[in-house]
């Protein structure tokens, strides 16, 4: 019995960008998470029909890009607009009849800066997940049998409630086809199930912080719909510079 | 109301020493939390009647003191008593009979290099904190009415379930005396109270990794030890290189 658990692959978690090096990054599968909002937005825009999306690190390089090519540029700094920058990260802006076609190019505070971390330190496959698309993530990580890591974006590094809890909902569903030994899968895990008969209400009740930021700039029904299952269900592969249906 | 709260100071908690650099070390009392074994053991040893405590960051170091004063070196790397000393890192070792009027030179995996960061960064005021002297800590926390810093060891940087249960009792008792904006804290005294009512059954039924790696050697009755609150119930305060009775 020993021996066949040892045979699975691992699934461990990083609560923060910070300790993305602790984990073997270039033997594994990384799910990047950044619940509130770019991991939401982009699944969103991906289902209502974007072309792609091209996460970039910096403001300048999102307006540059912008100039060169026929894309959309979008991004935020500390949940606002970006300066120089029309649209911003939430996930309703990118409706059928905005996006259908198009090409996104996006720079978010805290999820496109751990993409390109995952990304340089060789990870074997780069995904990215939301509550908008669990079981399309969950699908596709028990399906490639592979290492994974659950990646938190967090906030400027602080581990946050939202990216943990999301874990938590990845782990719960799938860990039985993974070995674990890693006390922030089994913290996270602990969390969606304390969690997740209302996660809106969890948020608010323990006044995580991203959710009373969001909730100063009146931005409830972006946190409403973040925290929803499925309700834009479809993988999001990292190829190529590029975030793709996958 | 909102004015009154915000004169009060931060509790913030660090989840592992690569997570520090995020809080203001220098405006903070640093608690230093390693559960599994350093911070229970140093308790235990100066509740015992040691003289006082030496924590250093290498084995070498250890040995040298060894050589120079008249103490007890000990430490333990990967939870074993390291090469080259006599004494390990368990507090049952620290009887009475063995270490009053003692001084001891100790050097840990992670929580003795912990306190260091938290020295180099400035820190306002360094204590350590363990389940044995749970209460001391809430008492001292709570009367110097100054921002606080509750910093886990972790186990090589990765995030443990015993620290950061430890840092979630602390939270649940001291929490109105303080202003509150960190995810971290809110984790971890959601995993407290979900685990108080027995912490040992909650390591084991959550595989916890230290529990898992303590177990295999034998050692049950240290992390039974380290479990329980009061019974070495003094405060431990750093100052000028040593770890003394506050």
């Amino acid at each position: 019995m020993k021996s066949e658990k040892n045979k699975l692959p691992t699934l461990t978690t990083s609560l923060s960008p910070s300790l993305l090096h602790l984990y073997d990054v270039n033997s594994s599968i990384v799910v990047i998470i950044d619940i509130l909002r770019a991991t939401s937005t982009i699944t969103t825009a991906l289902y209502n029909g974007a072309k792609s999306i091209i996460p970039v690190d910096s403001v300048a390089e999102c307006i540059k890009l912008g100039k060169q090519m026929d894309v959309i540029t979008a991004g935020e700094r500390d949940g606002k607009i970006a300066e120089g920058l029309k649209y911003g990260n939430t996930p309703l802006q990118y409706t059928p009849e905005f996006i259908k076609g198009k090409t996104l190019v996006l720079t978010t505070t805290n999820g496109t800066r751990l993409l390109h971390m995952a990304l340089a330190e060789g990870a074997l496959g780069i995904i990215t997940g939301s509550f908008c698309n669990l079981s399309a993530v969950c699908d596709y990580l028990i399906a490639q049998n592979k290492n994974v890591i659950l990646a938190c974006a967090a906030w400027k590094d602080r581990v946050n409630i939202e990216d943990t809890l999301f874990a938590g909902a990845v782990i719960s569903r799938i860990k039985n086809n993974f070995q674990q030994n890693c006390d922030s899968t089994q913290i996270a895990e602990i969390l969606y199930h304390q969690a997740k008969n209302d996660l809106f209400g969890f948020m608010k009740d323990y006044k995580a912080s991203h959710y009373q930021r969001l909730m100063g700039y009146g931005l409830e029904e972006d946190i409403r719909f973040c925290l929803t299952i499925d309700n834009a269900n479809l993988l999001v592969l990292y190829e190529a510079g590029r975030l793709i249906v996958g």
